[in-house]
């Protein structure tokens, strides 16, 4: 594995690949690597000749009062997980490296922000969408490999290829998940032995969601109903929001059509876990 | 000369030509092409193994009362220019093929815009800026190639590559002017027999400007009072303005460095104006 701490490196790197006709699989990450990382990898992998790495945390998308500097980095373990996993280069640029200078210009995400996290989050996406704008540029991949945990990134990165016709395919890769049904994720060291045991109801719930669509349902206004009934039932923990939109359009319709989320985000006393189905309406059962 | 409708034909096409090792010069223009446009192409053919040119009307950068629907368009007459003038691929497609759903973001300008002609034009550059992207996007060129003449156009496209890192070089081209100075426009057929007799004087006294800046007169306020004195003393027509910034920045510095821009418009009776030279402090005289 080679690491590279420039755009210049990067590019020319890449450039003299693709050249020999490799084609090239993408995995943004801002590091700390965990299994959901390693699994895009994998994925990469399976579909492309050369993976590459980005691993950087990018200032844009913290608010003001969220934890930028906090943020965890070791460089070292990350090196040693991507090299294990199979990646050929890892992109390490500092923050210098990426925002030399004030922008110029910005993106400005008008759509599909103002629903599940993003409403909480004002900007974030903005920032999101800069920073994978100029890492697809720099990368130029072929594929790009995010995880569906995370399925507002995932809708919002789709709908900038497809706004700016960014020759990149978007490979959506399932979530990783414990054998009950709990999505992995970091946060969940955070859950008292308790909350552990209920948190795979939370998958289940979205599951009973998918059902009720799978079986005809169409109203969206009638599954969001049921998914808060069942979700105010548990006895730990708060449900913060659980909503039912057009995917990856993030639109509100009453009468659901083509690709929907559903999706959740539920409060525990140190940890806010987030996760959510896709489902195509008219798929069988 | 092959003609493509379609973004997917002009992305495939132009990728089997990289793939070849060919680089890929480019020439975005609105059509009813003139000297100018050719001029770029004759530029392009020099530096690239092939010429791709692009004729598209973008609605984004018209205002609501600018004239979108009235633009000229004649697309017999510039293919056979197209194709004289040696371009390999002319890109050619419609409203709907370029913005076939609302876009779910945008690209907000925030430097540069609020003065030369962005000033009267508001949201123009974001709609160049978006357009240019996604022609970028699509056709991938080593190298674009812009005409000086649109000064503002060429710095706004400069810093949209250098915030988003697009791998693109932007070469500018000379403005290409008649013997006695005047810059080529459409627009000059507009003038009477007196005002183009007396139009040339306009770059002949951006001339007299740049001569201050070489001969070491680095104050703002100076030149640009010299300027427009200059400007005001003509018997037709009217200084609609006139300015010195950085370039490409587009920056007001009142003790001018580096590469600076010295641009007018100027309002004729039928016709307004604009043209430009650009200096670097320090030059020699």
């Amino acid at each position: 594995m080679r690491t590279f701490r420039t755009k210049k490196e990067t590019q020319t790197e890449i450039g003299l690949q693709k050249l020999k006709g490799k084609t090239i699989g993408y995995v943004a990450t801002m590091g700390f690597l965990h299994e959901g990382h390693l699994n895009l990898v994998a994925k990469a992998k399976e579909q492309c000749d050369v993976v590459v790495m980005s691993i950087f945390v990018n200032p844009l998308q913290f608010g003001p009062n969220e934890d930028f500097e906090r943020y965890p980095r070791d460089e070292k373990r990350d090196s040693e997980l991507a090299e294990k996993a199979g990646v050929d280069y890892l992109f390490y640029p500092t923050v210098e490296e990426m925002y030399p200078e004030e922008p110029m210009m910005e993106i400005r995400v008008t759509k599909g922000t103002d629903v599940l996290c993003g409403a909480s989050r004002p900007g974030h996406f903005d920032g999101v969408a800069v920073v994978v704008m100029k890492l697809f540029q720099i990368i130029q991949p072929n594929k790009a490999f995010f995880g569906l945990k995370d399925a507002q990134q995932v809708a919002v990165i789709e709908n900038m290829v497809r706004t700016f016709d960014i020759p990149v395919e978007v490979i959506r890769c399932e979530t990783v998940r414990e054998e009950d049904g709990l999505a992995k994720s970091s946060r969940n060291v955070y859950l008292s032995d308790e909350e552990r045991k209920l948190a795979p109801q939370l998958y289940q719930t979205l599951l009973k969601g998918r059902e009720l669509i799978q079986a005809g349902t169409t109203d969206r206004d009638k599954i969001i109903s049921f998914l808060t009934s069942e979700l105010n039932k548990f006895s730990l923990g708060k449900l913060d929001y659980t909503d039912v939109l057009s995917f990856p359009t993030l639109n509100v319709e009453k009468q659901l059509t083509g690709e929907v989320i559903i999706a959740l985000a539920y409060q525990f006393k140190q940890a806010r876990l987030i996760d959510n189905v896709i489902v195509r309406v008219g798929e069988e059962l």
